[in-house]
């Protein structure tokens, strides 16, 4: 009996102590999590900074790559993932497409928006496009909303388009979309995986997509071989042959 | 004939611009390139600082855990994805555990280790058994390697347990590893999930683990509900309650 009792009472004191540990515990957690929310600010302000030192560069990018015809068509469909969602009709539209532009609103954490800016066009009246995600701090959640397209007559690409659920297509996940399902889509913002990539891979460097060479279209350009480092490191070997076929043309 | 020469010289033209314009973008992209690593690095500096103010916070913590018996192992029970890892035998193993620390290299890109501190136990002679990853920068592929464990004899728990495969498992993607399985294979530390979800979920902030309340082993406690926020807000009300039945046993 007697070492049952002193069993019992070891047992408690062992437990007040564990509780004043788990107390002190918390403690530490509390001190780690304000540390963890200083350092998020940090890197928040930091990324604000070259968000806004990053601007004038892309913006001079623009004004340079609408002197490059379909460059934006071209990059897109060039792009593994982006051109799997595009119909034939939809990469005509696109076409028009002289444009595209992210715009990171100015404390990042909120939202971005996509601008799609078209030059007159067969398919509809609007000149801009913009697919807007809020991302939902403070408790609200997060939301998308996109520019409402005033189709011209037998033109609606969303109604024309067969809802076709290639093989292809179903193998990476993007089932049955299409480029403007995609675009008028706005009931899983979380999951949009095609925002993220043109937000995050297409819009930070187009430039390596639309020098994917493409190789069905100009076969006969196949033979001059020799290298280059006029694209920087990014480019590679085959990316700077392509341009300078264009040079060669010229 | 006019007509087709005039299209052909106003295409090469157009080809001439075109590709001073993709030289022109090329450029914008080193640029923003450029901003890219400047914003990385302070970035990084950020990261390392607040690494520093943390690890204080995260010794104190060392310190007060060794005070909870079991805890490491109550834990690493509770969580959802690696408590499927372990075999029965590796919990009596994980009992010894006393210690468990993430260290972060210095400069944080190039990887991190596990450090597993044990007691004196019936099943190996090391005291530390470590899991370190090289995250391979500067082109170097990325690497594991984990102590060679010193098994006492007739324990070694890599060769006495079963292979097995169950459904639960099998849903998770973990397919037929155990913990000593996941500890000893270095052969694909790109994606060693348990090893990123003890870096990234369980050593920064293992008390939400531990408080998940054990329904099986006490249910005659279940009644008392009053609440508490000793806890902070970390802690819900049914963690609260669960240290609360430990202070009423003591």
């Amino acid at each position: 009996m007697a070492s049952t009792v002193k069993k019992a009472k070891k047992s408690a004191e062992a437990l007040v102590d564990e509780s004043e540990a788990l107390e002190l515990v918390d403690g530490c957690q509390n001190a780690i999590d304000a540390l963890n929310e200083q350092a998020s600010e940090e890197i928040l302000k930091v990324e604000q900074k070259y968000n806004e030192l990053r601007k004038p560069h892309y913006q001079r990018r623009n004004e340079y790559i609408k002197r490059v015809s379909n460059f934006w068509i071209v990059a897109i469909m060039n792009h593994p993932q982006i051109s799997c969602i595009l119909e034939q009709e939809e990469e005509d539209c696109l076409q028009y497409l002289e444009k595209l532009e992210v715009d990171e609103f100015e404390d990042i954490k909120s939202g971005y928006r996509i601008l799609f800016h078209f030059e007159e066009n067969p398919f509809f009246d609007n000149t801009v496009l913009t697919k807007e995600f809020k991302l939902g701090s403070n408790g609200e959640s997060p939301s998308s909303t996109s520019t409402t397209i005033k189709w011209k007559p037998d033109h609606d690409l969303t109604k024309m388009l067969p809802k076709k659920m290639d093989s292809n297509r179903r193998k990476r996940g993007l089932e049955n979309r299409t480029f403007f399902d995609w675009f008028t889509d706005n009931n899983d913002p979380i999951n949009d995986d095609i925002a993220e990539l043109i937000k995050d891979d297409l819009w930070p460097n187009p430039l390596q997509y639309y020098l994917v060479p493409d190789i069905e279209v100009e076969p006969e350009d196949d033979e001059d071989g020799e290298g280059g480092e006029e694209f920087g490191e990014e480019g590679d070997e085959e990316e700077v042959d392509e341009v300078e076929e264009e040079e060669e043309k010229a």
